[in-house]
């Protein structure tokens, strides 16, 4: 049975670093801010931080019913069956009893570097000019995200981490704290995630960004303002990134080879004939309503930059740098984020002799399972967050 | 050992079907040209006539080399490898000694209906008006595609075929031969093909075809003579196209996540950084430069409609129609046309008494196989047909 406690009702809040955060490239970004949401209660000896980060098209409301809900909702796809309006992306997992246990933690969430719905991207703008940053915005690194997380916990006096996790490009950053702030992390939850994402993944992230920089009013970025914005390649990315996120099968059984129309075909090239295709339209037009293109492109570069064996010459090299506990979590039909990625880390985390644990969760949905299957990820999360705290 | 026998040197000849060809959809097409290459020698009694047919992004040059060698090759991709220019689509199966035995067989091969290389489509003038089709070409399906084949070889006054053969959209125009001409064609090869395309292999194309369609530039469908054609979305949908031909590990081993830099990445979100985004812009750009965007769009949807089910109530149902020897190929890897679709095929034969043969290819490049995996098709195919001529 579905655990329907909730954290309740939500309010996103904001707070402005107090200086300059350096970033992988050589550049700066000023004046960064960070919107955030916590759950539970910190304790008094600030032991009991869960950072949970979020993935592509994620933001910082995380658990709970927000307080002003958006007209579109980040929990969306195979993920919409039935949630109420405004409920957050992991609703599922964050909560009193649930996998990330708001009656033992304090959770906090934030919306990533580079992202655009409250912390500093290429929508924001630029103290420098006052206008929006748009082609001038950093090409970021999960390092430069995680560096911003870092810097903005230090401003909550918030020094060690219970845990990180995340699915997706979430887990590349709980990776990327354990590798990178080694004494601050007792354990990381990584799921759905890689090392390294597959030269495949890789490819399909290309595609996504050229169908948005191809598209005449991305304007070489800079459309901010100008009343034109690149919707229609936007869609077309969001519509790749959403066959990639599920498995063949489950399209197959949600959709088939149904008919819109029900009966006949209709000899168009123009209309939607297959409810499939009805559906990925569907997807597309929330997608660009509620997201950024800048953002999308930031955020795609990074995850496929994420490569941890280049970054430190190997993954076992990589490896010897973590002393958190590992928690790996993958689903047998994820062909974009293939267990395999999450066996080689385990593996180099036992040749390093690091504790760690892996669970392949046997579930149909593809990539998006991490969002879906949150019953079965819970007692494994539970169990082995028992004695993270400090 | 590579049989490097070739049919020599050819020239793609043209025929115009002298009466209109009707369609599933209603509409008619007046003064039908027909582009078409043979191979081997007609025999007195034309009792050895192969028709092979091409899939999406084929044309009537299957064999030998092109008296006239276009710029663009329609060996690209993994098949471009050592590949003299000019060569067919399938020079490797076509030939004396081959699988396809110019020995034996008179081979015939036309660019389908809608096409783009010498066979009437999309960018072909309309008779009644003198100008291109464009948005007002019709709307297509398989079984026009294999009407249009059939009454070109009523011209050239064959009425039976000792086999019909092809991979993709092509195994698709042979299953249709055998529902649609029973008593018309002893044999069909099918390969890497399917009685119905998945609705992922739906998805995939309504992705490729939205990003023409949004393309400012594809004027609905109007283009020709506007001194633009789509080519940002057609570059799009071809590298969609092209990762949907392949299998991961395949592009894993070609590619890896190296950079283009060799070192390190260079913080940029317009240019390549990795092997495979550079191979991907590459593959894009020769293929726009040597297709249209309107035939990519109508062979697209002809190929989604293409549904053995949906036309005769059931597989079974059609299966019962046809009295051709089957052979079925699939490839272990081709995740765009998995296996499981040649065994559906195969069962509904069996259970209808009709004989049939089907080769599962352990192999590892993807759809794609069906071009690459030459010398594993050979020996089956040779096999199959002995005994194929009427």
């Amino acid at each position: 049975m579905r655990n329907t406690r909730s954290v309740g009702t939500v309010e996103t809040r904001y707070l402005d670093l107090p200086a300059p955060l350096p970033l992988d490239s050589g550049r700066e970004l000023r004046g960064v801010r960070v919107a955030y949401e916590t759950y539970g209660t910190l304790a008094p000896a600030r032991d009991n931080v869960i950072l949970v980060c979020h993935a592509l098209s994620g933001d910082a409301h995380a658990a709970g019913i927000a307080a002003t809900a958006p007209a579109e909702s980040t929990r969306d796809g195979f993920a919409a069956a039935g949630s109420p309006k405004g409920i957050g992306w992991w609703d599922g997992m964050i909560g009193p009893g649930k996998a990330f246990d708001t009656d033992r933690f304090f959770v906090v969430s934030t919306n990533l570097l580079g992202g655009c719905r409250g912390t500093t991207g290429p929508s924001s703008a630029d103290p420098a000019t006052g206008r929006p940053y748009g082609k001038d915005f950093p090409v970021l690194t999960v390092a430069d995200m995680v560096r911003c997380e870092r810097a903005f916990l230090d401003v909550l006096g918030i020094e060690r981490l219970a845990a990180v996790a995340g699915g997706s490009l979430g887990g590349m950053q709980a990776l990327q704290w354990a590798v990178d702030y080694p004494d601050q992390v007792n354990t990381i939850v990584v799921i759905a995630s890689t090392h390294g994402l597959q030269p495949q993944g890789v490819a399909w992230n290309a595609i996504a960004r050229e169908a948005i920089m191809r598209d005449p009013d991305w304007q070489g970025g800079d459309y901010y303002g100008t009343g034109r914005s690149p919707d229609a390649g936007m869609g077309v990315a969001r519509m790749i990134g959403h066959v990639t996120y599920l498995s063949a099968p489950a399209l197959a059984g949600k959709f088939g080879r149904r008919l819109q129309s029900g009966g006949d075909i209709r000899y168009t090239l123009s209309e939607p004939e297959f409810e499939v295709e009805s559906y990925l339209q569907h997807q597309a037009g929330s997608f660009v309503r509620r997201f950024d293109a800048n953002t999308y492109l930031h955020l795609s570069r990074a995850l496929t930059y994420f490569d941890l064996s280049r970054e430190h010459g190997s993954l076992q090299a990589a490896a010897e740098q973590i002393r958190a506990r590992t928690l790996l979590i993958a689903f047998s039909s994820d062909w974009l984020y293939p267990p395999a990625a999450s066996e080689e880390i385990e593996e180099a985390l036992r040749k390093a002799g690091k504790p760690v644990e892996y669970h392949l969760i046997e579930a149909p949905y593809g990539h998006d399972c991490f969002l879906l299957e949150e019953a079965r990820q819970t007692p494994i999360v539970r169990e082995f967050l028992n004695g993270s705290r400090a």
